[in-house]
């Protein structure tokens, strides 16, 4: 019998073997040899006290302790880079170059924060001086910072096994707000997030933070993930994954006797409005950049274009039996896991007995070939089809396209006002055409996170600017992003001194200000 | 019969009688004159119909425009003071000096969020250049800044009838942040909450807004408030009040289909932890000043000090027989309405009849008179007693206070590291003792809001800094605050532009920055 693997519950290992498994390689549908046990339940409980006793030596790290532990993460996960390129291919069933790029992201984003809390100003300082004789009472002094909420879980997404994963975006953000940390690995990567909490571990040791920092749980159903997010000292929560799945936890965590915060991020079908420029001025190249980008990871992306709103015309029909034709012609690929390729391949089923809906291309399953192979999918509903149907707006998540013909940007109008949350809306046109399109703008504008114009939505830039967030069901909290330096602001709480003397105040809220940041000071930004 | 007085619905007035209430003077247990009747659920619907047609007219609105509306609802609101001073006290038992005192407050803190929207730095602008020769990929041009959320209910609290109700703090943020407002009177001052409502109408008219930007419900019991927060058009709700009814709000919010925020300020007990050199220093200083803080406005305040722990010592026996006399000479006063006197009433009786608890002063309910007259009470436990009832640490709104002897400051950790979330926690001795109470206070940090040094918590600073929030039960969400400045973010988010041309950017993002706001560019604070 092949070693087995169990969680990393702070510098320990777990070591109950009840529940065990294996991950898959999409690619052939073969097993995979290393099994890892889930955590028991005294392994998550373990896990979050030990979170809970690191918490006030975390809450008590300079922004520059901070960035150095979050360097050496980086440091230590780039060195992985050749483990990651033998291990997460076969568990995923990404190809390499994907595999160097995501592993780039990921230290990026690790390095993206240290900068951010060692330069400090994110920390939104404010300062009002007391006016000891103001009348009719005195004006007692005040300031505020934001500080840690306190032990985090993190959801490892399937889509992003390091990016959105064990030490990504998430994890990091969290740590950089001075969180403790508990990741529950996804349960298709097991091999992968192992490698990486390892990384993440080796640094926590180096820098002499206590065990507590982070731990790993593996974990093969829900079981786990609910008494992780049920803990007491559990204070908040990101997750990356279905809508059932965020939905799930978010229930649990409002229903707590005191609820907590659950940043997950879902669902998304990132509509896209083609305005009757954008198809005149060039069929094909509209078509060739929609396809890539439906197509890019197998259409895994949180941000696939997933339903396109065309206008009705001569060039509406070129489009329309161009786009299909590329996507009939796309080679099958393996999606990353069986349970992802099932839903796809109902989704697809499913869209291709609506008697609304006319299939333009879609592989039966047989065709698919070998493991979580699938082939590219393109539906068509009219519009007055799409409004009545509820169930054409649903996600179907992979390289599927449902393209809606509409009278005019009017209807547009209409059906935008009807859609659900979303990560992205874009609109594709020449800029006459988008000052005439204010309206429609206007109402994306209440409906998404990023507004794209003339650009595809996939490929998400991780800088200070970016919203990877939307209203509900792309996000469970419209006001958050879970990409870039905002996404640390899910993790923090203000709070406010009174009365305090100069040197019992933090850092960041003494009059000298030794850090040097950003502050607003009675008032006026200084 | 009078006449009766129902919703303002948009600019018009709700016509159904169905359910009808009067509200009582509390001073003397008198009912009022007037009539009021309850919204119905097509009037709420019609409400909130209003505001969701009202939104795209808001959501265009400049800060300029924004801050103009709200100079005029704070000018009505001052107009109408006389009035106020007439109708308030008589529905609240609040003395003038208050009722001049609130006005006031709630006409400068209007001022305060129209300053904030016409300055516009808030909205936490941040501008990332393309670079369209980077390789890999391109960079696009990506901005980002916080847009209105949409329609906004929002539940009057009872304890201030004029500064967290009609055109409170939330009312005043969420316009502020560019969302139409629905607002929920509470039933104990219908006739505070229609003059107000009054005022701001007339301000939406002046300024030539949609009727939907505001409109005010009657209710008398919790129905309305279900619609309310029920109507899929309604994004965030703002609350203040019981814990019960707050969380009865979050836990219906969060089972929408769609789940909206609810920012609800519901449950503080205020620690107060004094060190020894407190009492040492002078056991009358510190008594009266308790004693000014938990009987202020009839201990009717969301920051009443209600749990003192001091430490064991013959200081300490000092300041507890000279506070427990202070609070029995104190005279009785009425509360605000006979919902709190019932519930200040019970938490007294039960305390009274704990074996764990001392009673030290507390009238008999017949000593009390007229209405919703009540006297003071002081309790007393150990800290064993306190530590292991978690009965001892509920919340009884009113001029009461628990006093808990500890042995020293490490039971004081002990203590405070079982407390639930509070708005504010205090700590009371000289500096050298603050320097050795460093961990007191970093537990105290993560249970609340605002911590104070040698202050008491009553009495809250509307300025930037001020934290009027804290982990649950205090709110319902702990990264937020509802007074201040900072109450603005709660009612929006972040939204980011990738590709527009610049003049289809909002204003703040715009290269050429007309509105001279302080903004975030690639990276770097400008």
């Amino acid at each position: 019998m092949p070693d087995t693997e169990t969680s990393l519950i702070g510098s320990s290992r777990g070591n109950s073997l009840d529940e065990v498994f294996q991950a898959a390689n999409p690619v052939n549908g073969e097993t995979l040899p290393t099994i890892y046990a889930s955590a028991s339940e005294a392994e998550t409980d373990r896990a979050v006290e030990l979170a809970q006793q690191a918490n006030p030596i975390l809450q008590a790290l300079s922004g520059a302790e901070k960035a150095k532990f979050l360097r050496q993460v980086a440091d230590n996960v780039d060195a992985i880079v050749e483990d990651l390129v033998a291990i997460v291919p076969t568990e995923t069933g990404l190809p390499e170059p994907r595999v160097r790029g995501e592993t780039g992201r990921t230290s990026g984003q690790l390095r993206m924060f240290a900068d951010l809390v060692e330069e400090g100003s994110w920390v939104d300082a404010r300062i009002d001086h007391a006016i000891p004789d103001r009348q009719p009472i005195p004006k007692p002094d005040l300031r505020s910072m934001l500080r840690p909420v306190g032990p985090v879980a993190v959801f490892c997404a399937s889509n992003f096994p390091l990016a959105f994963s064990v030490a990504g975006g998430d994890t990091a953000s969290a740590l950089a707000a001075g969180c403790p940390v508990i990741v529950k690995a996804h349960h298709a990567h097991p091999g992968t997030a192992l490698a990486v909490a390892r990384a993440v571990a080796s640094a926590v040791e180096t820098c002499g933070l206590p065990e507590g920092t982070f731990s790993l749980l593996f974990g093969g159903g829900r079981t786990i993930g609910q008494r992780l997010v049920s803990h007491p000292a559990l204070k908040a929560v990101g997750f990356t994954g279905s809508r059932s799945g965020g939905r799930a936890l978010s229930d649990l965590a409002a229903a707590r006797s005191e609820p907590i915060p659950v940043f997950a991020e879902m669902s998304s079908v990132n509509p896209i409005f083609l305005l009757p420029s954008a198809l005149a001025d060039g069929v094909e190249e509209i078509a060739q950049g929609l396809h890539q980008s439906a197509t890019l990871g197998v259409g895994q992306f949180c941000t696939n274009p997933g339903i396109v709103f065309y206008q009705q015309g001569s060039s509406g029909d070129a489009f329309r039996s161009h786009y299909a034709q590329l996507m009939t012609e796309s080679p099958t690929a393996p999606m990353l896991h069986s349970g992802i390729r099932d839903a796809y391949r109902n989704g697809v089923s499913t869209f291709s007995q609506l008697s609304e809906v006319e299939t333009l291309a879609a592989l039966s399953d047989s065709q698919e070939g070998l493991g979580c192979h699938v082939g590219s999918a393109v539906f068509e509903a009219s519009a007055e089809n799409f409004l009545s149907n509820d169930a054409l707006s649903d996600e179907i998540f992979g390289p599927c396209t449902l393209l809606v013909a509409c009278s005019d940007t009017v209807q547009m109008q209409e059906i935008a006002r009807q859609l659900e949350g979303q990560l992205t809306a874009s609109v594709f046109g020449n800029e006459d055409e988008l000052e005439q399109a204010d309206d429609l703008v206007a109402i994306l504008e209440t409906k998404s996170g990023r507004l794209l114009f003339n650009q595809f939505p996939t490929g998400v830039e991780v800088c200070p600017s970016i919203v990877h967030g939307g209203p509900y069901p792309a996000t469970s909290d419209g006001r958050s992003t879970s990409v870039g330096t905002g996404a640390i602001l899910r993790f923090a709480r203000p709070v406010c001194y009174q009365g305090f003397p100069e040197d019992r105040l933090p850092d960041e809220l003494k009059d000298s200000n030794p850090l040097a940041i950003r502050r607003v000071i009675d008032g006026s930004s200084s």
